[in-house]
């Protein structure tokens, strides 16, 4: 298929990178001020080279990348919260051109899923999301394909910087703040965690899984889930659950009925208890019992992997 | 879409129990010896009733299940080594009216791969295996959306039976003719178990595993992979692997290069050390780290929920 990729973070550039192998042309990129387009295909290398040595993908305007000839357009901006722009104004654009589109932010589909399945319902063009949710893990592809309506709900560790921290708080006894610092050092934690331990980057995950799990009947953005972060937890309360043979897990929830994230003591040999920065995620289904799918919930070339299986998918 | 349904075993009665929910018409049924056939779909609950009281689906021939108004045959007969048949018959028949096919029987998929895809080719219709490796789990959808060339390996626990076996005898310290006797009991086992015990179910599914990994540019068949089973495992092996941390499983294996089985020492903490009947596949990928998907890996609702996922798939 013909991609333009709108976005050239870690994950637009993986998308770029890996494009090819999966038999894609990209035949546009934008980052937030230029953009590199050609109908016959960019070079994705120059394209990596200038804006890794110029910061730039191009000399264009971004602009020119979302009226560009592409079948899919690739949405891996920034998620932003709230009104999700401008983001949602890109996916908007390409479904009004009849364009598929594929998504790695978050924000239009946690924040404004109504809009957006009806802008999709008026266009040809379909949309796609299974990269919002866990990264490389298959939760969305295995929810279409069991069929939503036999899907009753989804659990899971969605958010792999709360998870090393809770880990390590067990596995040596020290405190939150101690540990963040290391993770912050080790590069697991941003900067600015506050998204990650506060609880709200696994909250938009679980408002997406309701959303889909509701399928259009009602729908949620993240003020309706009930989230709870991790800051507060003492490593005391991490030894007492350690001496019953559970832990502390940071717990996303979704259900046709909402979402919600917190704290939770979770069984130490249970699906849930996984170590370090891994996701899983657990359906539980009308017939087949649960499933667990684990892996990588983040990370540039994961993220990309989900969205080539979305383009993928829309292939057929 | 309008399926037929060849096999009243337990998986054939469960996919005509559950088509109805996810909108397919069943237009036939078979057993071995008679069918039930309307164009306008079999009443489901008076041919399971029919089935359970006179061991029969219906009064017609099971030819004409073959030869009815079908969108796609799902075949669901018990496994047959060799030729596959009376399987591979019935896919062949229903390739050449241009129809889909969708199978829970492994024999046509682990014997006969590269006959089964040059039908295939020949025709309109389209082949779906997915119930054959795992039951319930998504393994081969995962495959397909990350593409079989970004997936390099194929790990897991792929017997139930043989699981629970050697669980049993971790956790209890009995030796396996013991437990192979309770797991029959419980009916985890079947009478005669020897496809669980001695490896062959499981590697079958490893040698189908391996012709999807290897795409036509090899085809293997049972004969092809190493196979060794767990009937002369002692207990003194489980209790010194223990005491390491680790357990014995049997462990499937499949690469693009082919497919072995056979008792292996995994971490007690690690994907691999399920307990139970449950099963667990951890696909190695190219891009985005290694996947794990886990859940129940047979029963008749199970594995017919992975028949009516390739349906949906199909559907598109």
């Amino acid at each position: 298929m013909r991609l333009a990729i709108i976005g050239a973070g870690a994950v637009g550039r993986s998308v770029l990178a890996l494009a090819g192998e999966h038999g894609h042309d990209v035949v546009a990129v934008a980052d937030s001020k230029t953009a590199a387009v050609d109908d016959d295909g960019v070079d994705a290398d120059a394209v990596l080279d200038r804006k890794s040595a110029r910061g730039r993908v191009g000399g264009g305007d971004p602009q020119d990348a979302l009226d560009a000839e592409y079948d899919a357009l690739v949405e891996v901006t920034p998620t932003t919260l709230g009104d999700a722009e401008p983001g949602f104004g890109h996916v908007a654009h390409a479904l009004e051109r009849d364009r598929d589109v594929v998504l790695a932010n978050k924000g239009p589909v946690a924040e404004r899923y109504g809009d957006l399945r009806a802008l999709e319902a008026e266009s040809d063009g379909r949309v796609r999301f299974e990269a919002t949710v866990a990264g490389a893990i298959p939760v969305l592809g295995t929810i279409n394909d069991y069929g939503r309506e036999n899907v009753t709900a989804a659990k899971g560790i969605l958010n792999g910087t709360a998870n090393f921290v809770l880990s390590r708080m067990a596995a040596e006894g020290l405190d939150y703040e101690h540990v963040l610092a290391e993770a912050q050092d080790l590069g697991v934690a941003e900067a600015d965690p506050t998204f990650d331990v506060d609880g709200t980057d696994a909250a938009l995950k679980c408002v997406i899984l309701a959303n889909v799990l509701a399928d259009g009947e009602r729908t949620y953005a993240l003020e309706d889930a009930s989230v709870e972060g991790i800051r507060s937890i003492p490593p005391s309360a991490l030894s007492l659950a350690g001496e019953d043979g559970r832990t502390v897990r940071l717990v996303g929830e979704a259900t046709a009925d909402g979402a919600r994230v917190g704290p939770r003591l979770v069984p130490d040999d249970g699906a849930l208890s996984v170590s370090g920065t891994r996701n899983v995620v657990q359906l539980e289904t009308e017939h087949a019992g649960s499933l667990q799918l684990g892996g990588r919930g983040a990370g540039g070339d994961e993220t990309a992997s989900a969205v080539l299986a979305d383009v993928r998918r829309l292939q057929g």
